[in-house]
């Protein structure tokens, strides 16, 4: 079979890794013939993913295509599947994440809880809902990655508001931030991860690291689980999705937002499960069995971010010390440029104990932030 | 860095596959364009790799160059190490192993217990050693997976013996076929791998799946070990060896003999080890600390081997029934021809129970000979 992947980043380059395992031919289009995926594929595109004819030429003489980022001309998608092409996702589903105002009212209409919040159309707009703040203040589109997304404590902060078309969203009071990876084949037959739970430090708000299985009680488990399957069902759609939620004080759960793709909280699947969100994927698309989601040892995810170590290459001191951690696993996504914020690599940690795992991923942590130089 | 692998069958594929976690920009060098390996690579070289000057203009600009087969030019990696390019293995490693006559000479010269042989220079000079019989009979040099060697039960199948320099060797009543992988650094630290078994059909003599860890006494264990870790060491040279040893009925530990590359017979350490055979080239090639051979779950492996399916596709019955295995990981080469023979893909099984994984090499073996149609 004849796939396409519609970007060339980290998701793409993982994507290609494990389709070596599967009978599938891969195409790839991408701007940046440098980007992590291309030389993984059979066959690289350059070409502008947001460009509906980019899309349809890109993708008219495969059996399929899929996307690794949400920015895909949906024009382009919808042309290709009126063309025969099966899009995982549905266009449709894509539409309503694309946009964060239809995805909060789809959820609304599908009765799965969700932060209160109106839609509103310029930053002027907000001071007409006192009532929302604190609030989440998030561009209706075009936000990826905390772009396009901010946090405004009071009224008296809308000054520092984005413009344009976005949704207030009341700030849920949350305990935990969990995620859930759901892969859903063609026959409507459903396969789910078990949630993970964001570590974030409790000062500057970032993401520290991840664990997985999350911990959390049974009951949150099925509430988070049961909403994760309504989002994927009533998105009607084959395809990865990840679902994040947020877990109140008092255990209320909230749909946070949905990805309809393989996502970074499900980098720990690669080795922490028997059937990666990347291997679940090509059994998709492909038509074959589900994958087997099961965890074959609890893991510790943590991102690497760009900093000022230069370019990592196999000197950089703190991929050294990483590599002597003898549970430690990892990825690094051959960017050229070392930016800071930008995803450079991760590490996944396997551990039966959850407080090793703690203590490494903080580990890992700190030498990546200590730096690419020995001290 | 820079680095070529000489060779693109499936073990180039699947150092290619690990090879995108690390920085390091990956060469490969085949004649044939559409081998395994070829759009896994950075950059790909259609090349004889048993030609001095092809293996020379492809290495002589890259940092290090490595082997995935052993039919590779000795004299053009010569030329590349006096270069100044680094070789794994050595060629003076490599020439060792690439001839059986100075292979079984090095055991003899570092008293490592191997089957007793002799020399022999034609297909009749075998009727000089009756006292050899039963015997295995080994071309010196263009072996490779079963090739150019034959079993002679007695001086009267001499007849069918096959012309040119040979060693003649005393066969070994084997109770147990083990296999040992072990990492050298250039440092000259070692990593090394628990051993695994072989499990032959008794009637065939045939391969029919590969337990790890074997099952063997501790004091067994220890043996094959010191021998696998002298062999590496009195080559003299870094770079992944698989060490393939026989146990016989007294429990007496023989060399059988090295291949100085990854291996078959650690296929299973992908999913099956912190740190994978191919994880481990990287990190002894780009310099980096070598990694932890602990398993993280007993595995079994099973070759998929070519038959009469006809291409394997996304439609063929026994890929899809090995896939609804739950622990089971599925390894295609992405061969375009299935011949029979071949190695197509394999296998790899997860469990703590070894009597389950017996069961399930078995199942998969059964359903991959009933073959690729709905019965």
């Amino acid at each position: 079979m004849k796939v396409g992947i519609l970007g060339g980043g980290q998701l793409g380059r993982m994507l290609l890794q494990a389709a070596a395992n599967y009978p599938v031919e891969v195409h790839v289009m991408e701007n940046d013939a440098d980007c992590p995926a291309s030389h993984l594929c059979n066959h690289f595109t350059k070409g502008d993913i947001r460009n509906a004819d980019d899309v349809f030429e890109f993708g008219k003489n495969l059996d399929a295509v899929t996307i690794e980022i949400e920015s895909v001309s949906l024009e382009g998608l919808k042309k290709l599947r009126d063309h025969g092409v099966r899009v995982f996702p549905s266009p449709e589903a894509l539409e309503i994440i694309k946009n964060k105002i239809y995805q909060k009212e789809f959820y609304v209409r599908h009765e799965i809880p969700t932060s209160a919040f109106v839609v509103t159309r310029s930053a002027n707009d907000l001071r007409n809902y006192p009532q929302y703040f604190p609030a989440v203040h998030k561009a209706a589109t075009g936000g990826y990655d905390g772009r396009g997304v901010q946090v405004l404590d009071s009224p008296g902060e809308v000054d520092k508001a984005f413009e344009g078309d976005a949704v207030l969203e009341k700030k849920i009071d949350i305990k935990k931030e969990i995620a859930i990876i759901v892969g859903k084949n063609e026959k409507g037959e459903t396969a789910i991860y078990l949630p993970s739970e964001m570590v974030f430090d409790p000062a500057l708000n970032l993401l520290q690291y991840q664990l997985s299985p999350a911990d959390i009680p049974e009951e949150v488990k099925w509430k988070a689980e049961a909403m994760a399957l309504a989002v994927v069902n009533h998105l009607q759609s084959a395809g990865i999705f990840a679902i994040e939620l947020f877990v109140d004080k008092n255990d209320n759960v909230w749909l946070n937002e949905t990805a309809p793709r393989v996502h970074n909280s499900g980098h720990d699947t690669i080795e922490g499960n028997f059937s990666s969100q990347y291997d679940m994927v090509w059994r998709i698309i492909l038509g074959l069995p589900l994958g087997n989601t099961k965890k074959i040892s609890p893991t510790a995810l943590v991102n690497l971010i760009g900093n000022s170590h230069g370019i990592i290459d196999e000197k950089d001191y703190a991929l050294n010390e990483i590599l002597k951690i003898e549970n430690a696993f990892v990825h690094l996504y051959g960017k050229k440029e070392n930016r800071p914020g930008r995803k450079m690599g991760h590490v996944t940690l396997l551990s039966e104990d959850r407080s090793n795992l703690v203590y490494l991923a903080n580990k890992v942590r700190h030498i990546w932030e200590d730096g690419g130089e020995e001290k």
